[in-house]
């Protein structure tokens, strides 16, 4: 029997004879050195002249030598600990700022759910104010600096301390709310700025994010065209186009970001492509962490779309 | 010219000749006074001796007086003051009991939406305490306790103190919306006690509040018929069973009660009957401002159930 091929795997490097039976062998103790394997693989090549890797019908032949009592339960227990370190390995800041993003978004749901309900409830008691603000985030303000005077004329009832109560707990809990979405975006901004400034520079916090999440990672917004970048977010128009031959979208998330919401309507699908283009760019840059132009991205663009 | 008939509204009573001209008349200064008409009709009475109630005919040609510019802008502005006062009166405490529970029932979506994604968020760091716990509220009570110890398998990532604390955060919202949630509860026993203790003993604070409140008031609950209420909650089951045949409905709002929840399948249907008579029964004392025999009609309700 010779010592013909040389072959690593999770539990350490083997030479198998030309028989396909294991001829010698180095373990590894841990991850660690499974991480280091070509230590082990330079050992036993240095050992043995002559060794081959194996071909693919040879590979297949060798790995059956695993599925033994002697290997399998170490095999079991190192792939696990590898997959879970890569598990662990694989949360990436993109990952929080989809977290963070769909948090805000979830937070205006329900600020604005519980807002609606605080209105009915609170118009028993002062009808004319609840009609008076119609913005819910600066109603809630006035309620909680005590700025809604009931007037003399008020329609509302003259309701007890006991079941105003709970209408000023509800308030309470809103302004939380709101307070809560605030903090939520000063993180996102912070976690934005840091890790793709060139996409935050041209797209704005709120509409990177967003992009981030619709592509589902940083890596994967980063590999997708300007066309596409485009139209994220309108994929339902887009594919109502392409069944009904109806208008085209012509921007998704974009539609947001006020390059867009400032330029005439005929200009709206100039904009938007020039500034899906820039996005891609900015996108790729802090993928592969490059240096800062973001201001120089927008100002391109700022030129581009004056001409 | 001779004094005929006696007519009161809003402005004043008024003495009207057979001509239907304005023959003499008291004038009210105001709201209390219009309410108690009654004594200035008792002075004109006295004063012009066989004084008629107008019939229909008679009563048309006497209105048109009041549209004059005299009386109008008078009328107007007291009818809208009126009106007012008896909008402020109809805030009755259904009305409350109604905003509670609607209130409740969307802290309960609310708590569920802030949930899933503080799973989804904290699975990042610590995902096996997160599939360990599946109650929601007990997650959440575990987390403010800094009960969830990571173990050292964790496949969670080592996140930042600056990156756990969003996550941290939104703990203490759903915690604080859950605490409100309980405030809240506790606020609707007490009103549902007060307002309809027999309801309340026979259906239970949740399923009575939710009774009202699909009956629109303690009113329209107390004048439905045990087999309506039966089915209140149930509409869309109903109307299936009417279009298409399918089986009709058993119960609505009352499927939660534990009387039927405890009762062997085949019985549901009996005991939905039987606690619906009771219920209507309950209803109607309590809008009537009845004595409480609420356990009684609770006994009542076993008893037959045992049978």
């Amino acid at each position: 029997m010779q010592p013909k091929f040389i072959f690593s795997n999770i539990i350490g490097t083997f030479v198998f004879s030309e028989q396909f039976t294991i001829f010698d062998k180095i373990l590894f103790r841990n991850i660690e050195e499974y991480k280091n394997k070509g230590k082990a693989e330079v050992i036993l090549k240095n050992k043995y002249k002559n060794l081959k890797d194996p071909e693919k019908k040879e590979l297949m032949r060798m790995l059956s030598v695993f599925n033994s009592k002697e290997f399998f339960p170490d095999f079991h227990r190192k792939s696990i600990e590898l997959t879970k370190e890569r598990i662990k390995l694989s949360v990436k800041d993109d990952l929080l700022v989809i977290q963070a993003i769909d948090s805000i978004e979830e937070n205006n749901k329900v600020v604005n759910l519980l807002t609606r309900r605080l209105r009915e409830w609170y118009s028993h008691y002062n009808p004319e104010f609840s009609r008076y603000v119609s913005d819910n985030e600066k109603f809630i303000e006035l309620l909680m600096g005590k700025k809604d005077k009931k007037t003399e004329e008020s329609m509302g009832a003259d309701l007890s301390r006991e079941n105003m109560e709970p209408i000023i707990d509800l308030i309470k809990q809103i302004d939380s709310q709101y307070k809560l979405r605030g903090r939520q975006e000063q993180y996102l901004e912070k976690l934005m700025k840091k890790n793709c400034p060139n996409l935050t520079a041209v797209a704005g916090v709120t509409i990177g994010a967003k992009l981030i999440e619709h592509a589902n990672s940083l890596k994967h917004l980063a590999e997708l065209p300007a066309s596409v970048i485009q139209l994220l977010g309108a994929e339902k128009a887009l594919f109502r186009h392409m069944k009904t031959g109806a208008k085209s979208p012509k921007y998704g998330i974009l539609h947001e970001h006020p390059l867009i919401s400032q330029a005439k309507k005929s200009e709206h699908g100039k904009t938007a492509r020039a500034l899906a283009d820039k996005i891609a760019i900015a996108a790729r840059i802090d993928y592969f962490k490059g240096k800062f132009i973001g201001d120089q991205l927008r100002k391109e663009l700022e030129i581009k779309l004056k001409k």
